[in-house]
């Protein structure tokens, strides 16, 4: 390491900001495997994607061989406007922890979306509006991929409608706010304007509603709407590919320092952050130039990777989109409403199943009240008030600067912060008053959601 | 003007982050006016201030002569965990209003507390930790100064006691979690705890609170017990002193890239903010080296400086605390609940009322409404979602950047976004439903509260 003094943020000059994304795809032995047709179980084409999705995005989507991607001029202007993200020296954790650790993290939460979403979202409503087209549609879990897209639908003056997964419709009334103040149009999911909301809502009159589900449901309303298209803010290759932003700049700045980081952590829901933030160190593992160990953390109530299948499965609970083969829990699997926030996907990045079915990285789950428990204390001697997403990564970093501490060993470790937790104070607040309850499925609740996965054989 | 491209963001490093604060009142001529005893209207001796406030911001509130004072180094650190703020070049806003006005805004948002109330809530926690106290007390509106003393707290591990204005409280039930998770204790004021509280709500059941009745509150509670000193967000001359650092961040940054603005512009509730970003520009003013315009913008529903009478006044309703002089609508003008968000204080900060009264700046009040046209437009510019108070800046930046328009001037426009609007979805919601109504006291409702002034004959 250089003898330069580390500053407590390291921010890239805006010329030092990457001007391509980095596919890491291209550098796989062992590619993730292609989306089929839920109709005939074939690769899908580019012609049938393009129903779905904006043709640039598809190109995208099918391209596991180019490595790096320009980065468009007006794309690269929006990114100026809240990047480059500071990577920060977590020198009050590691003090508060008396760790030999050096902790760093990659903060995404400086921009209105609260989190890292912005950086797909931006792209993906450049591409539509390239395309000529009205607007998109999209689901939201935890609010922050809606209010990203919002933020770039209006700087871009194109239509957005957000289907939001219902229970944080109903916690996150202020979420809604926003995304209403950038123009956007909110509907609680499942809800009575799609087909696939109304079978849903007639199957299971109560529910509070899962990203499988408003997936289908904006999947549904831009296939039957003229100059629309759907977009998606993680799980597929695409979203990973813009991602990667984070991991150029985090290495980039790295760099500049001579730090190299031993251990990478990343939150994993459907995989977007993490895919974006260890692409370019996970490249350089793949070409066999440096090596790291890299975890995912998801959480204990939804575990994919930990607890999952891998194998083909529905995106979506209404089963209109593609299969993709990835680690699932199974379509039909819903998380407890107890939990709280994102990461509540049933499945994973096909990009990042392949990954860790490779054994090149590795992943564990963490139960909430622990999650809080990491989160308060990063709050208290960070200063940023962490999404409980993000707050996975925190504590399993936390751990292992503790693991640190009691060997002595001086490893460095990197995480990433996705964002931040300002609408997430009713889950705050539980965690407050004491009532925050923890959740794993039993066995038995996983095989519901394994019975439904679908028969394929390639 | 530098050949230098202007980035979107001017960050500072680290090491050209300020190591003093400046204090505007060395370079004053008309020294701002003491403040008094409420019982024996005789100037407040450093003894009786110790009372209330820590010793050491007894010391800076009393100081009207240094100009610099050295910033401690464990503030510096603190600092550094969210400071330097960026100065963001508001390409895109001047894009959208056509105008050939360059605008830049010192963005004071990107921390937990939301606002620049941490640069004083750190310092204030600071001192009174050096002075071996258990804690401290403070009231708050918008929430943000509580939440930024809240944290600073934390940090430094002191007691927090926030007594909040019970119509914040009530509006923002999330920034009372914010708090909460940062391990304060938040009571809505007027409140049933203190004997100031008690008869408030005796004489005004309905009450929605203000600042003045929470800060007598506070200053109760501090001063009945043993090792609690109170501390005020804004207002005082110490509180423009840690503030400076806005300014100060500020003008390096400009400098560094050989830009004089024309004209700096601020929100004004209690000063705390437009002082502290007009310090350095004033102390050039004051010292004949550099001319500015500077604009103060407060609400046409609480305006103290274009309405108010430049007067001795109780500093709140309790009349427990000193009494200063200021433009002031009285201590007994609370503005309608209508209102939204912080700007509520009756009266201005002496220093910035004496430069006022000097003709050294100017002043200008406006509409709710159209304060949220402003912000709204600049969220979809600009991305970040403004605060209620800061958009008060931003309405008029706006009109000022269209004059340009008008006239073809290429000025050059400075102003402070102090932060924001996370935690105000009520009020943006409100303004989004088309059910925002603005208020203007008549001269009748003003007069209410001057009647209260006390006779002061020095």
């Amino acid at each position: 390491m250089s003898e330069k003094a580390i500053p407590y943020k390291i921010y890239l000059e805006e010329h030092e900001m990457p001007t391509q994304w980095y596919n890491v795809r291209a550098d796989m032995k062992n590619k993730p495997a292609p989306l089929l047709n839920p109709g005939t179980l074939k690769p899908m084409t580019a012609g049938e994607l393009g129903a779905v999705f904006c043709d640039e995005l598809v190109k995208q989507e099918l391209d596991d061989t180019t490595a790096h991607f320009d980065i468009p001029q007006e794309i690269r202007d929006f990114y100026k406007m809240y990047r480059p993200s500071p990577l920060v020296r977590a020198y009050c954790l590691e003090k508060e922890l008396g760790t030999p650790a050096k902790i760093y993290y990659k903060f995404e939460g400086n921009n209105t979306s609260g989190s890292h979403k912005l950086n797909s979202a931006i792209a993906q409503a450049y591409y539509a509006k390239q395309q000529g087209l009205k607007g998109v549609t999209t689901e939201t879990g935890a609010g922050q991929w809606g209010t990203a897209l919002s933020m770039a639908c209006a700087y871009l003056g194109l239509d957005c409608k957000v289907y939001m997964v219902k229970c944080s419709y109903e916690q996150k009334p202020f979420r809604r706010e926003v995304m209403r103040t950038y123009g956007a149009n909110v509907t609680p999911s499942p809800s009575e304007t799609t087909n696939v909301g109304r079978k849903i809502l007639a199957e299971h009159p109560g529910t509070t509603g899962s990203l499988g589900c408003a997936i289908s449901e904006a999947v549904e309303d831009a296939t039957t709407h003229e100059g629309y298209r759907y977009v998606l803010g993680s799980v597929l290759s695409q979203v990973l590919l813009h991602q990667s932003v984070i991991g150029l700049e985090t290495k980039a700045a790295l760099d500049k320092y001579g730090i190299k980081p031993d251990i990478i952590i990343g939150c994993a829901g459907g995989g977007s952050n993490l895919g974006g933030l260890i692409s370019p160190f996970m490249g350089e593992k793949l070409r066999g130039e440096n090596d790291y160990r890299i975890i995912a953390v998801e959480p204990a109530s939804c575990p994919s990777l930990t607890r999952g299948k891998y194998a083909y499965d529905f995106c979506d609970t209404g089963m209109v989109c593609p299969l993709a083969k990835m680690y699932t829990l199974g379509s039909g699997f819903i998380p407890s409403a107890n939990h709280a926030g994102g990461l509540r996907y049933h499945g994973m990045s096909s990009v990042l199943s392949q990954l860790y079915d490779d054994g090149l990285m590795e992943a564990t789950s963490v139960e909430q009240t622990a999650v809080f428990d990491a989160a308060t204390k990063f709050a208290r001697v960070e200063g940023i008030l962490p999404a409980p997403e993000s707050s996975h990564a925190i504590k399993v970093a936390i751990d292992e600067a503790l693991k640190c501490k009691a060997t002595g060993e001086e490893k460095t470790i990197v995480f990433g912060l996705t964002g931040t937790g300002y609408f997430d104070m009713v889950a705050y607040g539980k965690y407050n008053d004491g009532e925050m309850q923890d959740y794993i499925p039993t066995d038995e609740d996983l095989a519901v959601g394994f019975a439904g996965l679908p028969k394929v054989d390639l």
